[in-house]
């Protein structure tokens, strides 16, 4: 059956060659074992064993045992708590979610409320436009949270990302167009799936990225090509050097199927200008590369560095230059857990499809059906996230305030860090412009390199390790999410409230200098 | 990198055959094709493109464009709704959610309401047991249900779920096997990633099966091996055959690596007895195949038919002949989707995983990392899942009627469906056990069949096809789950209210036979 199906796709010889050798291989396993041994990880699928995910590697799995180690024997370490700065997790680090959010999502899991109360009793706990919404929302899941919506998420929820997608870039958008997720990472595996799966396919990713890309390629057993930003000039990217990846993947013999660009970067903070994104649609259009807008910080931008979206500039460049644009096809993800929102737990998110034609579309939506609906309040969520209380209604003033109170407090945190950075020795850092992390560059000195080498670790991996064992702060080695061979990073969030921590890592970096000084 | 890390796992000479006929096909494709064309449909993973997935398919869609057409011109079709009989969605089709559970998950989404209304006023609005729950829970997550919680879920809501094992199968469990996830397909595509993915690989799947199984193995380019349930006794296993399967599996050059067993049966409704699992954990000792236990509709038995767990089978048996079973493992999912919860929306499930090693379970939670953890709320809802109120709790009388009153529900209207279609001329059908659904086999006249080829569709797409554009009632085909070749079934929920739509069933089916006769 499956190997009927295979020879429609596939050219003969390589279909024989493949299960040839597949069926020697398992042959010879078979004969080899014994039967009836349980599996172990030589039975595991080599892809998963090969994928890495460094947010949640080695360091933030120590973070844990020290965080248990504090609960059992308070007092036992130099520090009295951890802060998790490995991820961008704003409400475990005491970030508060927006009250109109909460409001409607409670009401949606509870509707019985709004039919036993009287409306004044009801207005006292609740805000009467939050009711209102709550009551509308009810109705377009057809009346519960509970029963699983349409695959693609529910249509009442896609057209208000579509008003909001069309406000936001004064370009059409539609509905139809839009698919619902579990966070930005199900769109990503999804996307990836279709188009970039097996050894053949590559999918170019900026570097430094975030590791879900290259955990995920690894997973589809398709390569990773590594673009490189560039650090002195705040990030940027070099699209000369995206085309020549490109070319150095053909000759190789890897079809490079898609192109992963990080707006508002992660880990890196970086913001691409309209001119830069006009040479990453250019490369894309050039070579068919289906463009992974990853665009879930877009509302964590700082001072003037104003994000524009991709479909924005691509939609400009389809009018100003008709004809050179019309192959570019883009998916565009947000996601409810970053921004102003924080929502990480709730898993909601979007993915806009652009260019693509309606049997492709009906191909995704196939994949979103096999695991049924992205949960519903999450989907919920997206639609809170793109149409927040507006002048006039009742929550405006405290939601507007709550907003830019969580603004402005990120804002001051990202100053307070880069300029903590600026002030350490051996430590450069690029001024962030927006999401949530600093990237600096640590130059460390010989000993602590070969130090680091002596316990087998990576060099910044072991900055990390000390940094944590000695102040309780967790952050990601920049070798999790790759760098330019020779130099150490790492990223932290500055999410984490007060100056306590900061202070402490002051305290150890000198330290560490001091030590480690050839 | 990737090719070096493949050589370390893959033997050498498959390696170069591989790789050689990847970049012979690359170069090819790319000759051909002009640089800057769209991706289309050619260019999508053929995995995916071969993916089916039934309850989701073309039937489904076809009642979704009715439910329009309904909605713009009311009155314009032989029916005034569509029946969603397809999927177990029982919340579509007005089954209440049970009131403890909502009252802790709206407290969880808006703790304001505990923090600042006076305990009696609280009281008045939710039951104190649920108050305190939803304290403890909220504690439990770190104080919010927005923040991302560790990849395996949350530590307390694992402790629970491993007590409910424990106390279900009287034999030990541990929070540290336990792993919660968006319901149980992500378990179920975690589980094939991790043992059953390329052409070399299979899977034991029963035919009828749910077709969850045969798409995620189709997008892992891995085999489904079918074994054939027998329907006449009632859908039950024969262990011989599943037997025969592995070895001609083996014979092909196929390496059986998982065998999945859903009981209760889905889409059969059928309940295995401890004998019948004895049989099938002998074939998966003798052959290292990972048993799936798919136990979601354990709630859902009616009459005498006791579900056992695929676990205490395991353990009773590992006591009474030592030796003989110690290599089996088995990976047994549960959901909040189904039984008298029937919470499809908010995506809760968790994942036991019984004989695997440490190492090999690092891995799963490596895997599930990559999706950062499943939404909070559901893993919230496992927990009141498993510990729902007990005698003494002030929600308990009124949560214990709710149950009583779905429960009985579910029972009648399964009866009265059965009944149905034991009158039904052709049509026969095994008495449920257990499930949502029952699996009528319809003995179509060859008329019916010629008039089904000629529209290219399967027969009993045909009769799925002309009972929704007559009725309004969407069902499953028996193709979509897969049948003995050459019988005909279909798969309908029986959660819908009222008897009209059964009655109007009857008429139609009556006049398809009449229409249809040899």
């Amino acid at each position: 059956m499956l190997s009927r199906q295979l020879t429609k796709t596939m050219p003969h010889s390589r279909l024989i060659l493949r299960r040839l050798s597949a069926k020697a291989a398992v042959k010879s396993d078979l004969s080899q074992r014994a039967l009836g041994s349980k599996k172990t990880l030589r039975d595991v699928n080599a892809c998963v064993l090969n994928a890495k995910y460094a947010v949640r590697g080695p360091i933030p799995l120590r973070a844990e045992e020290l965080r248990q180690k504090l609960t059992d024997e308070p007092g036992s370490l130099p520090f009295n708590k951890i802060i998790n700065a490995n991820i961008g997790n704003p409400q475990q680090l005491d970030q508060k979610p927006l009250t109109f959010y909460r409001q409607v999502l409670s009401l949606m899991q509870n509707p019985s409320l709004i039919e036993s109360l009287p409306t004044g009793e009801l207005h006292k706990l609740f805000k009467p436009d939050a009711v209102e919404r709550a009551k509308k929302m009810l109705k377009q899941v057809g009346g519960s949270v509970g029963a699983y919506s349409a695959s693609q998420g529910v249509a009442g929820f896609r057209q208000s990302v579509a008003e909001f997608i069309e406000e936001r870039d004064g370009e059409p958008a539609s509905a139809n167009d839009i698919f619902l997720t579990a966070g930005a990472s199900s769109a990503v595996s999804n996307i990836l799936t279709m188009f970039c799966t097996g050894s053949e396919n590559g999918a170019l990713i900026p570097i430094p990225q975030y590791p879900l890309y290259t955990a995920t390629l690894a997973l589809n057993d398709a390569h990773a090509l590594p673009y490189y930003l560039d650090e002195a000039s705040g990030w940027s990217m070099d699209t000369e050097q995206v085309e020549q990846v490109v070319k150095d993947a053909i000759r190789k013999g890897v079809r490079p199927t898609c192109l992963v660009v990080i707006n508002p970067g992660n880990p890196t903070g970086a913001i691409l200008s309209p001119e830069a994104i006009e040479k990453v649609l250019t490369v894309a259009a050039k070579y068919s590369l289906v463009v992974i807008a990853d665009e879930v910080y877009q509302e964590n931008g700082f001072d003037d560095a104003d994000f524009v979206s991709m479909k924005k500039v691509l939609r400009v460049l389809q009018k100003t230059e008709p004809g050179r644009f019309d192959n570019v096809q883009l998916a565009s993800l947000h996601s409810t857990s970053k921004g102003v929102s924080g929502e990480c737990g709730q898993r909601g998110g979007y993915m806009e499809l652009v260019g693509f034609s309606e049997e492709v579309k009906q191909v995704f939506l196939k994949l979103a059906s096999i695991s049924l609906c992205p949960v519903v309040t999450g989907q919920a969520l997206v639609d809170l996230m793109v149409r927040p209380p507006k002048k006039g209604d009742a929550s405006y003033e405290q939601d507007r305030q709550e907003r830019n109170a969580i603004h402005n407090s990120l804002h001051q945190k990202s100053t307070l860090l880069y300029e903590t950075f600026q002030s350490l020795e051996g430590v450069s850092c690029q001024k962030p412009q927006g999401a949530m992390y600093l990237f600096p560059k640590l130059d460390l000195s010989r000993k602590a390199i070969r130090k680091a080498e002596s316990l087998g670790m990576a060099p910044d991996e072991y900055y990390c390790k000390e940094l944590l064992e000695a102040t309780g702060i967790c952050t990601v080695p920049g070798s999790g999410f790759r760098q330019v061979p020779g130099t150490y990073h790492l990223r932290t969030t500055f999410l984490a409230p007060g100056t306590e921590w900061v202070d402490s890592w002051k305290t150890f970096h000198q330290k560490f200098v001091d030590e480690h000084r050839d």
